[in-house]
């Protein structure tokens, strides 16, 4: 082949890779923030960190080494071994020569706690030292991971597995910029994602997928929007008809499906809070069940939570006016249906309190009859802003969910958004600030299946998983499009290289596909 | 809780309920379609079935019984495993009693040979016979898979896993319908997927889900379509310049990356073809390598598949004429830019053939000097229809991908239409039909990413497997809507059971979300 015929092909070539150097270069390198300026590529940022400027060889054949009484916990070693796939192929084999050694080849992780108990507010804080031997600042090389409970070392573990990238030269898996100081702990104790299963089944290795997800952006609750007015997917065994207002007797999830799935979560450092949304989205509690209540105490037996959301929202009263025998009750008791609705909410909270559940209740609640509330109450904000500082100046605690920002279905709402939402938003007072246990991204289910769900969470819930977990002054930003950007382009080839489907950062309409050609670290 | 308060949500229940039996009667159950003219949920359709009434239990613990020469490869034990676990939740255990057994505690895989050689025209056929113990036509109960090669025992398995249902209210699997007899091989032994990691990366996990959804539908060729102008993903390490022509650093595929997807295809009865499309699609090779033909030697090392893809499409020929040097080696063999295409493209297939490859070439080849393609060469089609025909009058082989029914990224093209696209329309002479190998449905990446490249590829793609698979006469039939597309339905619901984002079947443009609430049996 004459490589004349080929020249001209080359004329073009250098244009071309020209502009791929370029495309590489707008993904810098991981950096030291404080050092350099330049983006640190760990998502959600860090409370605290300092970073050198050493490049680490990891060994392929990582060891743990787990310390305290915690560290030996087999959630632990399986939280190792998640990571350790995740860092590294099997089948990319390091070319180092065995001379040369590994500056990192065992992960000490010491956890102080044997405690496994996962509940709302559990230590999630974590210090990570990363060093080679003979560094400045260590006398022994390696990497440490130090937490209280075995739910701050998966935390440090994510972390850790942020930091270990695989240079395609070299084919090492490396920690670059070490040495490496992290403490790190959250801003807010519920950070949640909620998903809709009524209007659409997820199959469970659907919501596996999802939970693992979750657990990479550190994300800690998932809000298990289990039925609603369109289907009734879950077994409830001492009323075996309810879930056959299943869409189908395939969409379904059995008692130990939703055991197998909170065990799941458990393991991921991730709660469950099922919502049974009464009474305005009951529909398909059907065949003949007036007495559902009881029905709660067998969840209670499935979902461990101390939380439990009762839903609240969107009733419509006017059909009790219209039932004879409700009307007559109400007349008996000379109720409006608002009263009814009242005593339906609060007859609700006391069997959910009697069954050691803190209630959560959408705002609807709180805005109609808020100081009727039990004052465990969990107020759900979704109908829009300014909700939170209401109820936390009650002395209820709040979630923050406000639809314009933090529903996922909302596909017009851009990352930057959902970034700048911020919890505490008009609560000065420190210890009404308290009362804000975090937010939720909702990823309501109308026109979400398993086709698409994955891409439209990601990646605007891990805009707001860092608002939730980082801290407010390193986060609170002017200029996202040069000091954010690149970093959550960053977490989002993660997540792809991870086989999750997160969609492109910047396409105006979320879930959109790309659209053209180009760089995962670009679109 | 007074249970009136509830009785007005109960007006609805009925109505609601009454509507999610209906949409379980809109799923029927698997029956066969000899008996009772019910679709048979098994994707693609197997050649030859009969089928009975009876509904056997499938033991939780099944065991694997190899026989024969192949039966004990690790392939097969491998496949077996994979299949378990895609069949039984783990944690969703049976409540059958002990005493009561199960009516299936083994499958028996009889396998002939050993040979592990996987190439075109591998025998893929397979026979299943399920029956409980005392059966009118068994005397031994269980089930039985029997196969000439490893790869029809792994067809095999994917049939049989597609005949165990899960059973929510006995919880347990089952095979209904039995006994079971079933003699299958396919219709084509070319049924591949093209893939496009050029236009955008995928990373090795994401390649490897598509590689699982495809042995689902029983494609067996991965076309990888590795790099065209936009990016150069994929390392030859006698010219390591050449993946600096990726997107970022990260956007790359090691050779142990190619081999292990070369691997994991494999084990799952798929070959990679690779391609690299010259001269028109090779602007991505830059940095300065004027004989790059030599990399082919090396990439016959990766890609032990009997044939190779040498592009040769949309070659825009003017730019030799405009390069001096170039235009001087034209002159100087009185050639003009479209005898210096077909030099370049027979000199290729040359070089191909050398190492032992068959060339496959996009059909502009054969359009403009078909006469002159080495008879070995395998034409393929994409441009419109009636293309085969004409390549094997010529006595070519033929790989039929016509784009306005088999590009996937052309998502105006509903699945009655891809379905019905027959690569032996136009061809009556037995002889040239057996040079049809069969067909291919391509994934072109411009707007196809880790976000959508699977819900652009399924369900469709399903539609064209059971088209190459299937029997002529089984799936030629004039109405879809009420005789496949039930069973599309079914398998796309499996495919999402098994985590693969499917999109909905009956949406006009494809990969769009569902329009609204719904099961995933009629959307």
């Amino acid at each position: 082949m004459p490589p004349e015929l080929l020249a001209c092909l080359f004329l073009a070539l250098v244009a071309v890779s020209a502009s791929g150097a370029a495309a590489a270069r707008r993904h810098p390198a991981p950096a030291n923030s404080t050092a350099t300026g330049n983006p640190v590529y760990i998502w959600p940022l860090p409370k605290n960190f300092t970073s050198g400027t050493r490049t680490l060889a990891v060994d392929p054949d990582l060891a743990l080494d787990p310390r305290g009484p915690g560290g030996g916990a087999a959630a632990v070693a399986e939280a190792f071994e998640r990571y350790r796939s995740l860092i590294f192929s099997p089948w990319a084999h390091a070319a180092r020569p065995a001379s040369a050694g590994y500056d990192v080849a065992t992960l000490t992780v010491v956890v102080a706690s044997a405690d496994e108990t996962l509940e709302l507010g559990v230590d999630e804080s974590y210090t990570i030292y990363i060093a080679a031997a003979g560094g400045a600042n260590s006398i022994v090389g390696g990497a440490t991971i130090e937490a209280n409970t075995i739910y701050g070392a998966i935390r440090g573990l994510e972390t850790f597995s942020q930091l270990c990238v695989f240079n395609y030269d070299t084919k090492n898996v490396e920690v670059r910029y070490a040495p490496w100081y992290i403490q790190d702990e959250p801003r807010f104790a519920f950070r949640g994602l909620m998903l809709d299963t009524s209007r659409h089944y997820l199959p469970v290795d659907v919501i596996k997928q999802v939970i693992d997800s979750m657990s990479f952006s550190k994300l800690n609750v998932l809000h298990w929007h289990i039925i609603d007015e369109q289907s009734f997917p879950l077994e409830i065994p001492s009323y075996p008809n309810l879930w056959k207002g299943s869409y189908s007797k395939s969409e379904r999830y059995t008692v130990e499906d939703a055991r197998y799935i909170v065990s799941y979560a458990k393991k991921r450092g991730i709660n469950v809070m099922a919502e049974i949304d009464v009474p305005g989205h009951a529909e398909s509690w059907g065949n003949g069940y007036p007495k559902l209540w009881p029905s709660l105490s067998y969840m209670r037996k499935i979902f461990p939570f101390g939380l439990f959301h009762l839903g609240g929202d969107e009733v419509y009263t006017g059909c009790w006016n219209l039932t004879p025998h409700v009307k007559q009750w109400l007349d008996e008791r000379n109720m409006a249906t608002k009263d009814a609705y009242k005593y339906f909410v609060l007859k609700a909270q006391e069997i959910a309190i009697d069954l050691n559940w803190i209630p959560v209740n959408w705002e609807e609640t709180f805005n109609s009859f808020g100081e009727s509330l039990n004052p465990r109450t969990v107020v759900h904000n979704w109908l829009g802003p300014g909700v939170c500082p209401k109820v936390v100046a009650k002395g209820l605690r709040c979630i923050m969910s406000n639809q314009g920002v933090w529903y996922l279905d909302h596909l017009d709402v851009p990352w930057e958004q959902v970034y700048t939402a911020e919890p505490l938003a008009g609560i000065n007072d420190t210890a009404q600030q308290k009362l804000v246990l975090g937010g939720e991204v909702c990823m309501w289910g109308e026109t979400a299946d398993t086709s698409d769900v994955q891409q439209t969470i990601w990646p605007r819930a891990a805009a707001a998983a860092e608002r939730m977990w980082s801290q407010l002054e390193a986060i609170s930003t002017q200029d996202l499009e040069t000091t954010v950007l690149a970093r959550l382009h960053y977490f989002r080839c993660l997540l792809n290289h991870r086989g999750i489907a997160a969609a492109p950062v910047t396409n105006f309409y979320a879930r959109r596909p790309p659209i053209g050609p180009g760089s995962c670290f670009v679109q």
